[in-house]
């Protein structure tokens, strides 16, 4: 899965960043030559030439029809929160809010996170559109399905180059979803992949990072202007993906083009979705799960002398974080998630809070937590020994994490995660009604009851 | 300059793009199992379930209150048109206008065309902050030198790999130029300019669609909303440009990190920008030039018998089209170039339009043209030896073409392009004011003036 330097990677390049930032930020007005001062009048006024003598060409009309949707300003939904906003940006901002959790889908053969980019940009969507509840889950289904088969095709080439896989295919699937919910035939919908092909989102140096939920909300909002332009006529090459200099030729030093078509409309990518039980890395999920399950076998955290567990060597190249210092910390800290495991038999979001990272019995029992990697070990699995105070062992072994797909979360695990992230937002009643409409979406007229719902 | 295939690529892969469109426009509605209308939704509201549950983290704050400054919808205006749209939405649309025309300006040592993505982006923005004139032109002065020291770290590589570098480096300029505006400071410069670099836009393969000028667009659209972000607080990596899994790493194989910093301060890129006199590729502009020098010297179009032109072989390879159709195909026919710089001494747009590409005397005209390719030819050179139907035999030498870095175009050309290209949209007066107010920017109070020529 995640490796931690790319082939041929420069590490010691100079902090170029900081260097321009200074530069821009400080650099004195007018710092420079009258040469320089009079060409930047020049650049400006043939810029200026350049967009006014271009007013009437037939791509401005078409990028100006698909943006005068975007208006009046509040006309989607920000879920959970009062506001409003134009439906790009609520697809932007609601695609942010469903990844920074680190708490959301995987699509486990590339780990693409597909519901984020493609949900958030239908909904917003849908909303404006006054589309039925059958159509949204039509193009949610088609959507995920183009960005996961672009995912199994460059996958993990592209992801080993650099590219947060869930951003570079996400505009894709957003694009196509939102093609699909606007009724464009196959060549706007062919357009509408092409003009999304050019704006691949994110780097996975930005993990740790507001901006790795950037790039889900980013493909969103991407993919949904992308598809509003191409149903006005705006072009993109026909072969986008595939050319030469096409996108996945670009991006990716490796492509298995068979992964796009075959099985196509029979075999469908949603079906491969993953849903995380815990708010943390998936390496560490075989150890909360262990730890849950001693929880369940009636052992009480100051029965325990010792936890001892075999893990996969990824467990402590990722999460080896003895004494996280913060929440954001502990989500690399297999100690940490295995001492919440044993006190609350789950590790949601709650169980990430600064506040609980800190508990006294928390970090006394984190110190006791004894990590061995054992390379006979799956990235699902683990062994755990636990030693009471009263000298018995306790042996768990995990073979497949809750939530792999051998063991898929059950609705009801399923409900008890949604009533846990949106309780403390809406309550737990508007939180069943919310299960409620989304269960009953494909039956229903419109998003209307949804999205009054997600609305506190 | 351009090359015409990517090392290593696939020329023959199959035709992806139309596939997922043909199913994705035409799937029957729940044309699937129950399982996966099941894992639906599913992935629907567990998707619900994490964008809800971050409602008030601060990554949807900060991005809120970016897109918040969005509205009202008609708060920023689009260059020679009625219309008031969204800031990043103006900042899209004149980016894709700068370049739809292919006439826009040129960074020759990278060929980007930085004026597009830099001036479009600060152009809305200091229209909807009362920015001065004088702190507007120090943001395009500062965000083209980063767009451009980013393309001279990672030229040719980058571009040889298929990204059109004007949308891949341009929403950095952007970036760049809207945090200067902004007054943000090092810091959030840096955050600017790390959110940006997820963000790249542009495929070499969208060449000769809508696409192609939809990258400064994107690019602007980008950049202004990544400045927009930071200055609220929204994170990224400090070291996004330069570290492995960075920007210049994961988009080009190979990198001079000295040339962003190199003479920094002092050395400013716009100084290398030039801007096209002919609304056509910059290999044949030498013949263009050649051609309007023939006519200059009082030779008459029906005087010829045939006009034979030595030319860098790139001339052919890129404009070598003898029996162009229409206007958009008469851009790479280095015979029509010829034709319309004898007959009118000048090729802009409107020598580009189809009737004038049908005109007798113009297919007249350049079938008399005759181009040999000859390796000793500079690519902004060329030798012209016209055979007149009296005998006469006048020979012109073009050693640097005019627009080239050594012949830069005066300022009375750039004007008299101005007006060719603003005149028929806005009229030759206010055209005229708009140079004057373009001219005197840098001590205006705000854009005010400029803005409201511009608008018809």
């Amino acid at each position: 899965m995640a490796r931690n330097t790319p082939v041929q990677a420069e590490t010691d390049a100079p902090p170029v960043t900081a260097a321009l930032a200074r530069f821009v930020a400080r650099h004195p007005s007018r710092g420079w030559s009258d040469a320089v001062e009079h060409e930047a009048h020049r650049t400006l006024l043939n810029g200026l030439g350049c967009t006014i003598g271009a007013a009437q060409h037939e791509a401005v009309r078409a990028s100006l029809a698909a943006v005068q949707m975007l208006a009046p300003s509040p006309q989607a939904q920000l879920l959970g929160r009062a506001e409003r906003v134009d439906m790009a940006s609520a697809a932007l901002v609601n695609g942010i809010a469903s990844h920074v959790f680190d708490f959301d889908d995987t699509h486990l053969k590339t780990i693409i996170h597909p519901g984020g980019p493609v949900a958030s940009a239908l909904l917003a969507l849908a909303e404006v559109q006054r589309s039925s509840g059958r159509t949204l889950v039509d193009a949610l289904v088609l959507g995920i399905d183009v960005a996961c088969r672009v995912g199994n095709a460059i996958y993990p080439a592209h992801y080993d180059r650099g590219w947060h896989i869930t951003g570079s295919t996400g505009m894709l699937g957003a694009a196509a979803g939102c093609a699909r919910l606007l009724g464009l035939d196959e060549q706007r919908t062919a357009m509408a992949l092409g003009i999304a092909a050019s704006q691949p989102v994110g780097l996975r140096e930005q993990f740790g990072t507001m901006s790795k939920a950037l790039h889900p909300g980013a493909a969103a909002r991407n993919g949904l202007l992308a598809a509003l332009m191409a149903g006005h006529g705006f072009t993109a090459s026909p072969r986008a993906l595939e050319a030469p200099r096409g996108l996945l030729q670009v991006v990716s030093d490796q492509r298995d083009w068979n992964e796009l078509t075959h099985e196509l409309g029979t075999r469908f990518e949603i079906a491969f979705n993953s849903y995380k039980p815990f708010a943390c890395g998936v390496v560490i999920h075989p150890c909360i799960d262990a730890c849950a399950r001693l929880r369940e076998q009636g052992v009480k955290p100051d029965e325990v002398e010792r936890i001892e567990l075999a893990v996969h060597p990824l467990v402590l190249e990722l999460t080896g974080k003895k004494e996280p210092a913060d929440g954001l910390a502990a989500k690399f800290s297999v100690y940490h998630g295995c001492a919440v495991g044993l006190v609350f038999g789950r590790a949601g979001e709650a169980e990430f809070a600064d506040a609980v990272v800190r508990r006294d019995d928390i970090v006394a029992l984190r110190r006791k937590v004894v990590a061995t990697v054992d390379p006979r070990i799956a990235e699902d699995a683990t062994e755990l020994v636990a030693t009471l105070r009263d000298g018995r062992r306790i042996t768990i072994s995990i073979e497949h994490a809750v939530g792999s797909l051998e063991r898929p979360l059950s609705d009801g695990e399923l409900d008890a995660k949604f009533h846990a992230l949106v309780d403390p937002v809406l309550g737990a009643a508007r939180a069943e009604g919310l299960i409620g409409a989304t269960r009953r979406l494909a039956h229903a007229a419109g998003v209307d009851e949804l999205v009054a719902l997600a609305r506190p």
